[in-house]
Formats: structure tokens, C-alpha cells, sequence
């Protein structure tokens, strides 16, 4: 057996051929199907960016005007979902609802069974469509709420404001959430789209594929970390402390900020730039502009202090804190946008498959030990 | 950026240290921590086993017995797990549901926000009593059966054969499930296995690993293959057709046998070894050597034919038919058992972790490939 060690976590190692997204860590260039996120995040929406993500190039206005209406089409969840989602103790957070109910979704799609190209597109309709409506809908639910039934005239980012809070949003909030949207959308190789990946290429379905990736963004290493950004905010917050003397005491302690530093990135996450742009235009319009100012601080300082960047992670916090979204919905909301990329990747991987199966090396007991009976084992 | 290639599907390629699983697959050789798989088929029992995967050495007297009850004790559903199965299509199939159900077993887990090696270990038992639960008792409810009660007094191999029939496994039944338990429990970095330490390492929680490996587990390319073996089997058998004619035929077709060939193993693969001899003799036993005839003679002629080697899945199929195992039970049969690898990796790699993010080789658009306005588009 010949074996290649790479590093650990995988780092450095081509594990696909992908055409969906381009980054260039060194120069801090992110591009979906060859077009900059400088200039998707300024003129495109969520659904044409997941266009151009599942099909490699931009729509005319016939096929964006089709794909729109496809994805309103969608916006549809059987009944028993919604009376499962309201039998979950409300104690759950809501990235296991998403996880579980997504899974669950499978049993209601009559495609289920049809892992073909054409079968895995219709399936990803729905789910991007259901997805986001599970989020809002279990929100809803365990404030006690009525559930908001959604609008065939809203924008994908607009129905999601509409159904989880329950009155029509500001030309701002939707241009905000979809601007955030098209930020999450892609991300190459990240540990949710990866996992989504060595799942299809079993030859499981796009169900088991979404529901494993929702499990890797949960943790903080991955979408988590958004959450541990704000949750810093308040605590400084709270405390009324100056947000750099806090930081500058944490770093004393050794202890980690979330939302700085990228696995790939050396520079600034392009991405970041937008959120920075959005949460000031945001705090100032809604005349609470703390969040940013706070986190401007916290930025300046981290990065002459420690030469580490904001991620996408960073800007996010104070961007839906903003918007009045609660804090353990910024996960869940990544995952509403993060899933077209998951989609572009699994078909791709359906196109030209193989199981993807690494081997260890191995550290462990020498072989052969042998087996000894109970008596004889101290 | 320096990125090193690797082979498509990660062959080839190590992707973690771990000192859980030895294989050498051109030898034939599978050992869990360091132990062959032989002597572990031939002396060990589930439980003893499933002890050694996630201890790295055998239990004495003392520590087994422990293990045991805890085990046992954790064969423990929340009644409202159980109105949930109840509330799934019956059409939903045993896979979904798995999955579904082990991702809503972390709403009634009192761990689920601790993420130590410890609490890891506590949630370790609970998900492993579980999951053979949920196969349980999710047949009997689509069956229109009474749910039967775990019995603290039977191991987990006959509680499982208890649950699921509703009468006392034999002898020779329980022994061979605990055998088929054993062999399955572990293969290194498996698709399924993979995923789960993807999800892990982003420091999200065993029930997002063991909910995504089940989705990998899934596919006819990993787990879901000894269901198709069983499919050929039934075939032959309803068209009265001769085995080695009817699979001649196929390959003529160019149709794909399932149970034969394998990623890792260049010989015979050694699990297969031991499902042969038990499949042979419960045939024997049970008056029913039909699907052990039928195999045997698939397996020569493969053999000379193709010189490939039967797998673990092949002699699953008559197995578990002679024990009177419904067909889509094979795979979630297959997920009782590999758990206990699942998280004995899932464990090693939070004791030792980092994320598993690898990167893509780009083939798409050339960037900058620009957005034009709408109207500009063809």
C-alpha cells in the first residue's frame, strides 16, 4: 500500500476538482465561477448568485425570472413538519431543529429515492426553499408566536425577514440579509461543504449530504464562531467595559477572539469588507450604531496588536444584532445561505463521482497483539 | 498557497493519525488496536470490543462487567423519541428515520452543550444503546407491532434481536448478530467514519458526527451494499434462475455485482472469511441453505472470473436473511455496529483535534470573469 501523509487537517491537500469557487488566500480573492465576490456582494441577489453557482454562469432575465419562480414555488412544507417542529421541547437549539427537521424533510420529497442529476436540482429547490422557512418557523414557535405564512412577492432574503419576524421589512433590512447571503453563499472546500461532499459520494442522497454539513457548521470552528463574536459584544456590553481594554485583558489571559484569522486567507476576508460597510450603514440608519463602533475597535486594535484580519465571521455579529435577530440564529442563518453552495457541490460531485475514502496512519498498538482470555488480563 | 495533489476520492492519502484501526490490505490484515480481527471473531463479543475501540486495550474482569451496565443501562428512550417515530410516514425508510432520530436524541440529552472528552464518553454509551433501539422499535411501529420493552438481562446483540422480534433470539441467532456486530464495528477511515471526524473537527458534537455518518453510511457505495447484494439474491431465487448463469448474464450487461471488490483489501476481505462460515452454518440449522448455496456459488465464479474478492456486504445478505432480517434493516443493522468505531474516532480526534478543511484544484471560469448587467446577457 503506497499512502502520501499530508498535513494534519488536511491542510494544503487538493481533495477535488471543483469549478464553483476560486480563492486566492495570499491576495484575498474569493471568486464564485470565476466572478469576484467584490462584484457579486455589489450588484447581484441570492438567487442569482445561486444560479450562477448551480449552473457556472449568470442567467438571462428569462432563466433568473424561471429560477425565481421555481424557488417561490417551493416555499411549501408539509403539514407533519410543520406539527413535528412544534413537538421539539423548546429548550432545542435551533441548529439541532435544523439538522433533525431537514432530515426529516426526506420522508415528505417523492424524489427521495432519485439520486439522479435532474431529481438532485428539484430536491435542491425545495430544500434551500424549506430550509429557510424551518428557521424562521421554529423561531416562531418557541417564542410562542403564530408561524407567518410566506409571501410569494418577497425576495428569498425578504420572506425569511417576513416569516421570522412577522411584518414586512425595511428596503435596508432585505438588502442586508441578502447581501449577507451572497457573502455565505460559498466558500470551496470548507468543512461543511467538504462533509457534504464525502456523504454524496457514497451515493447517499442530498438529504444525508445537507444534514451532515449542517452538523459541521455548528461548530465553532466553522458557523459557530459568529456566535461566539456577539456573544463577546455583549459581554462588554454589559460590562460597560472599553471594548479594547477587554480584549487587550483577554489576550493577557491567552484566551481566543472569535471572528479574526482564516485557515486560507492571509489578508483581509473580502468578505468582511462588505459586512463592515453594511453593519455601519445599518447602526447608523437604525440609530444604534454601538455594535459597529465596538467592533471597528476591537478590529483596529486586534490587528495592529496581533497582525490577525476579521473574517466574515466578524462583521456578521453586529450586522443581525443590528437587525434584531437573535444570537443563536446567526448559525442557522448561515446555513440559509451557505446551503446553495452545499447543493453546487454536491451535484458537482454526483457528476463525476468517487467514494472519498483517505486512509490513517497508524499510532496505535502494535501488530499483532493478541487476545487473552479475562482471567489471564490484569 | 502551496497545495499538494491528491488522488481522486483521497486515495491513497492520510488524513489523520489514529491508532485505532490497522489495516493491511494487501496482506488481508484487520486488526482493532492492534488485535486481529480473527481472533476478535473468533473469542470477542460486541461489547468487549466496542471496550477495546474506545479504550485502546482489553477490559479485565471488572471493567467489562461495568461497561456492560452501563451499557445496559443506557437502553433508555424519551418517550417523546418514541411519539416521534410514531408520527413518521410508515413509508419513511429505516436509513431517514435513523438518522433523523439519532439528530433529535440530542434535544433530550443532558450533555448536549458539553463537549468534553468525558461527557463525549457518557453520551458515547447513550448513543450506542439508542441507535439499536430506534432500528428496533421504528420496525415494529411500521409494522403495526407492540414495542417491545429492553431486557437488562440479555447483551446488546440478542437485546436487539429481543426488541426487533418480540421473542427470544436462540443461541446460534444471537451469536451470530454479535459476530456480524464485531466484524462491522470498525474500518478505519470509512466513508461514514470520515465524515464523522469532518463534523467533529469543527468542535461541533457527536450527535452532528454520528448523524452525518449515518447519512454517509446510506449509500449503495458504503453501507447501503449489502442491501443490493440481497436484491440479487432474491432475484435469482424468484426467477428460479441458476446463480452463476443469471450473473454471467449481468456481467455480459456490464452490470455492476455488488459484494465484491474492495478500496482497501487487495485479498480476501478477512470479515468476509467469518460471515461465510456463519452464514453457512445457520443455513444448516435454520433448514434454509438456499442463500448460502446460491452466494457461494456467485462468490467462485466471481472469483475466477474477475478475480475479485467477496467483501464484508456479500455474506451479510444471506446472513441476515436466514435470521429473518428485512432487507432495508441491513444498512441500519450496519450503523449498530460501526458506531462504535464512529465514536471512537470522533473521541480521538477531539483529544487531539484540527479542522479538516482540504482545498480544491480550480477548473472553472477564469477569473476575473465579470458581471455584466441583465440586459447584457445573451
Amino acid at each position: 500500500m503506497s499512502t502520501a501523509a499530508a498535513g494534519k487537517g488536511l491542510e494544503g491537500i487538493v481533495a477535488a476538482n471543483s469549478g464553483i469557487c476560486w480563492i486566492d488566500g495570499a491576495a484575498g480573492v474569493l471568486a464564485y465561477r470565476g466572478i469576484d465576490i467584490h462584484e457579486l456582494a455589489e450588484h447581484s441577489t441570492f438567487e442569482e448568485t445561486t444560479y450562477l453557482l448551480w449552473n457556472g454562469h449568470l442567467p438571462n432575465a428569462f432563466a433568473l425570472r424561471q429560477f425565481q419562480s421555481q424557488l417561490t414555488s417551493a416555499r411549501v412544507l408539509d403539514q407533519r413538519m410543520v406539527d413535528m417542529l412544534r413537538s421539539f421541547p423548546t429548550t432545542a437549539t435551533p441548529m439541532e431543529v435544523l439538522r433533525t427537521a431537514v432530515s426529516a424533510l426526506s420522508f415528505y420529497d417523492a424524489d427521495e429515492k432519485d439520486n439522479s442529476h435532474d431529481a438532485n436540482v428539484r430536491k435542491s429547490f425545495a430544500l434551500t426553499a424549506q430550509l429557510a422557512m424551518i428557521v424562521a418557523i421554529y423561531d416562531r414557535i418557541r417564542k410562542g408566536k403564530e408561524i407567518v405564512p410566506p409571501d410569494r412577492l418577497l425576495s428569498h432574503a425578504g420572506n425569511f425577514l417576513w416569516m421570522l419576524n412577522g411584518e414586512k421589512p425595511s428596503e435596508t433590512a432585505t438588502r442586508t440579509m441578502d447581501l449577507a447571503l451572497v457573502l455565505h453563499a460559498e466558500h470551496e472546500l470548507n468543512a461543511s461543504t467538504f462533509a457534504a461532499r464525502v456523504i454524496a459520494a457514497t451515493l447517499s442522497d442530498v438529504h444525508s449530504a445537507v444534514t451532515g454539513a449542517i452538523g459541521a457548521l455548528k461548530g465553532p470552528l466553522h458557523g459557530g464562531a459568529n456566535e461566539g463574536v456577539m456573544r463577546l459584544l455583549l459581554e462588554i456590553d454589559k460590562e460597560g467595559a472599553d471594548p479594547v481594554e477587554y480584549v487587550k485583558s483577554m489576550l493577557a489571559a491567552r484566551a481566543k477572539i472569535s471572528g479574526f484569522g482564516h485557515r486560507v486567507y492571509k489578508t483581509e476576508d473580502p468578505r468582511a469588507t462588505h459586512l463592515r460597510k453594511m453593519s455601519e450603514k445599518l447602526g447608523r440608519d437604525a440609530g444604534i450604531p454601538k455594535w459597529y463602533e465596538m467592533s471597528r475597535a476591537i478590529e483596529l486594535y486586534i490587528n495592529q496588536e496581533k497582525k490577525l484580519n476579521a473574517n466574515v465571521d466578524f462583521y456578521s455579529a453586529s450586522t443581525y444584532t443590528t437587525l434584531g435577530i437573535d444570537i443563536d440564529l446567526y448559525t442557522p442563518i448561515f446555513a440559509v445561505s451557505r446551503i446553495a453552495g452545499w447543493l453546487a457541490h454536491v451535484i458537482e460531485q454526483l457528476d463525476d463521482n468517487r467514494l472519498i475514502r483517505p486512509r490513517a496512519e497508524y499510532i496505535g498498538p502494535e501488530y499483532p497483539t493478541h487476545w487473552v482470555p479475562l482471567e489471564e488480563r490484569a
